[in-house]
């Protein structure tokens, strides 16, 4: 027994008992995009209405328009999701410098860390069968590896679709089918100014685990995360031109065609209403992606930013004959939730050794409950605002930096909020700045700070705030490195395509400029 | 026979016979609301998603997300919609200035002309029931009166629910129950910091309209155009606080109800598969709006401005057995094809004799039909910008001048595209500004100039905005005098009330400082 399943068997232990058979049969698809955008679903407002599968889906089950990731950036966003805690307290995030952003690039020379604790890793020792399929970007390094964290199988890349690289500065990336690379993208993963047929396979792989679950008999866990959204954009042949709004809505149409593909697998198998499938994404549309129809909706900014452009997510809950249809539930979410709303699900008791910011979403999605909680939005090492209820406080404010800016990096094109698009890092912990999101989505208006309605608001988001700084146990950064001697140089199997000799390792400081 | 009764009678003379018989028992019911924004519907977007009447007429009919007013003010949209023609060619705009915003205050000189012909005129003659519940804003004097237009009844105002004034400098604004008022705002009609009734007074109204026309079995049009999302908001005792956004929440909540009301209406009534309803807005959400929760969903600033802000309308038609539902219909739509649908649909020929704007939408809604043509939007007497397709270029841009800007008012809060939200009046007419509204609804990202799409595009554009120039006839402008003498101090019937002596005549040219 290694070292990581010891310390699970004593995490469940800790945790009082609990039989795997009482919900043996439920199977759970959770389906995150990649950047894609809270405006970017027909069912959020999207003028151009392509998502017609994804919108039968929100009428068909409940429709969540407070939902959040824990973070505006991928890596740390998806290590929340799977550990159902903040990036801050799982390691994914930098202290190189104050408030970045930080993700797995392939040079990263860090991972998720063996003492967190994946959800697919007590649903598989609970007899689920389980297949992440699409990007993982916790560690491209072997021992980071999704088949380490809990998945039987695995279709995708450790790290973003980026490229082509010339194999020499840099390696493709390794697309792997379950432990061994089955080809590198840009080579026997064709992703050509736009075209690629990734997507296809991505839903032809999901289409076949449920398949082949439902003939074994065994309730499944499938993570079904693609990456046609994210840069560089790309649909398949038939999908090229089918939106109107572009690539980035071709990219978007051939999503919704699987999801509804995924959908129907699972109603002509007669295993809808026993499946709970929930739909996501990672972080807020980037700004390449608005430029090319992506959409936030009237969310502030984008990703990289603690606005709500950056971490207000589309969010869909679907399971017939659990989830009432056509409900819409301002219930305040986090992808963190996906944690322990899966256990619930399966009947595993969580973890009780250490604090899960997640919350199950069963009682809200089932029962129709409302469970008041916070929403932290952090920004590396910096808890920059706080939302409860209806009000968002900021305690530190930066789009980025006036350099970057300059450079012509700009993450509110087109918005500017004095004040608070700031392109210097601002401290309003003495007095942060607020807004009431219910009036003002786009944080527009700020609450003046002489008024009852200020002073009331912050006597409540005051001692929540007090009260998360005291219990935070920071987990040790896992970003905080670079080594281009890590990069996908020999992923296994590369001997059955090309193999390439690492350079001398040279470990330093990630440079982390958002 | 008057001037006006003899010019429809020639008007009609000019076009072909046709008999009202044909189709006398199709029922007409347009809604508009004042001020509201395209964002403000669940069904398009709004993170509150507190419009289920409305949300569920969508499902059940058809959705038009790029519908259009005529013009990014109230009185020149509602003169377009109701004659079907631009407000450059029915004289609902100024030259008092160049591209200048005008309305009618009450003390506006003009109003509708007698030249123009109104369709509720053409309604009436056929034999429909025709009523006016709401806001007139053609004219406050009584030759303009709804009344004198077309339409058997009218409970509402001519004017905007402005006050109180003092019925000194000005006097308050009457409601009109058919040719006389029945009272004032602010003292009969009471509107109490954001409290009134007056949207249960404009529901109960068309309820008894809906009812008395049905048992004298006559064709009946409804134009129902609430006034609660204009400045001052308003909502009823039992809808305050109903909203999670606040006062205009509130409004919007109280419309969503009467809506509900008249479709449950025509239901009970049997005669919902015999009566045409479209529901759209005057303009887009103001900066006092968007300040209390009103949204514009993606678009760029609001009403005021030829941005899509201004002048997207949200527009939803329902006719059930006519109109299949659960349709996204993306042609473009404007208010002034009410003109023309309502004719088409009450079988009444257009007249032949003008230019007529609108067309019919009838082969779009009821047969899928597409009709490609352009939108042009005018900022008083300048055509500002020109839609066709997915392309909108810009003539000539300006959001307000920096001299208002600077005194605080901002039609574009939090929104800086440079070159485009100017505060000074740009003309690009030798280069037009141009944007793909399907990949870039905001109008963030412009087509440079220099591409093959830009030239290609032009090419098609530069000839529609050439003929429609061409074309033009240019009404008498109706906006331009303003006098003290004509605002509403002795309306007929305030002798049950209260009469006030008017000033002395002084008729000077209107300031627009828009």
């Amino acid at each position: 027994m290694d070292v990581l399943s010891c310390f699970i068997v004593i995490a469940l232990f800790l945790t009082k008992a609990w039989t795997s058979e009482a919900s043996s049969s439920k199977n759970i698809i959770l389906m995150l995009m990649d950047d894609m955008g809270w405006g970017d679903l027909g069912a959020y407002g999207n003028p151009s209405k392509e998502t017609p599968n994804l919108d039968q889906l929100a009428s068909s089950g409940a429709l969540l328009p407070n939902f959040y990731s824990a973070n505006p950036l991928c890596s740390p966003s998806r290590a929340a999701l799977l550990t159902g805690r903040l990036p801050i307290r799982n390691g994914f995030y930098t202290t190189n410098a104050h408030a970045r952003n930080a993700y797995t690039p392939q040079n990263i020379d860090g991972g998720i860390s063996p003492n967190e604790i994946l959800f697919p890793e007590l649903l598989k020792q609970a007899g689920y069968s389980t297949k992440i399929i699409g990007k993982w970007h916790l560690g491209q390094q072997p021992q980071f590896h999704p088949l380490r964290r809990g998945f039987d199988e695995w279709f995708g890349a450790p790290n973003c679709h980026f490229g082509p690289y010339n194999n020499k500065n840099a390696p493709n990336i390794p697309v792997y089918k379950d432990e061994v690379m089955a080809g590198r993208y840009y080579e026997d993963f064709e992703i050509n100014l736009g075209e690629s047929n990734l997507t296809q396979l991505y839903i032809q792989e999901a289409l076949e685990f449920i398949d082949k679950s439902v003939e074994v008999s065994k309730p499944f866990f499938l993570y079904w995360t693609p990456d046609a959204t994210h840069d560089p954009l790309y649909a398949s042949r038939p999908f090229l031109g089918a939106s109107e709004r572009g690539l980035y809505g071709d990219a978007v149409r051939e999503l919704d065609y699987g999801i509804g593909q995924i959908i129907n697998k699972l109603k002509s198998l007669g295993i809808d209403n026993n499946t709970f499938v929930m739909f996501s994404s990672d972080n807020g549309a980037a700004t390449y992606a608005k430029e090319n129809g992506g959409s936030n909706g009237p969310f502030l900014c984008g990703k990289e930013t603690t606005f709500e452009g950056g971490v207000r997510e589309p969010a869909i809950a679907w399971w017939p004959g659990i989830i009432k249809p056509g409900q819409v539930l301002h219930q305040l979410g986090s992808l963190m939730d996906w944690f322990s709303t899966a256990l619930d699900i399966a009947g595993i008791p969580q973890p009780n050794d250490r604090i899960i910011d997640g919350i199950s979403l069963l009682p809200v999605l089932r029962d129709g409950k409302t469970i008041p909680r916070p929403i932290f939005y952090y920004r590396g090492n910096e808890l920059m605002a706080v939302r409860y209820g209806q009000y968002k406080a900021h305690y530190w404010t930066w789009s980025n930096s006036i350099e970057e800016f300059k450079k012509g990096t700009d993450f509110c094109p087109g918005e500017e909020v004095v004040g608070v698009t700031t392109h210097n890092q601002t401290n309003y912990t003495g007095m942060p700045v607020l807004f009431h999101l219910g009036k003002d989505p786009g944080e527009k208006y700020q609450i003046r700070n002489t008024t009852r309605e200020y002073t009331d608001t912050m006597d409540i988001i005051g001692p929540i705030v007090a009260e998360h700084h005291k219990k935070m146990i920071f987990g040790e950064p896992v970003l905080n490195y670079c080594d281009d001697s890590v990069m996908n140089w020999s992923p296994p199997g590369c001997e059955h395509f090309k193999c390439y000799q690492p350079p001398p390792s040279n470990k330093k400081l990630c440079n982390w400029p958002h």
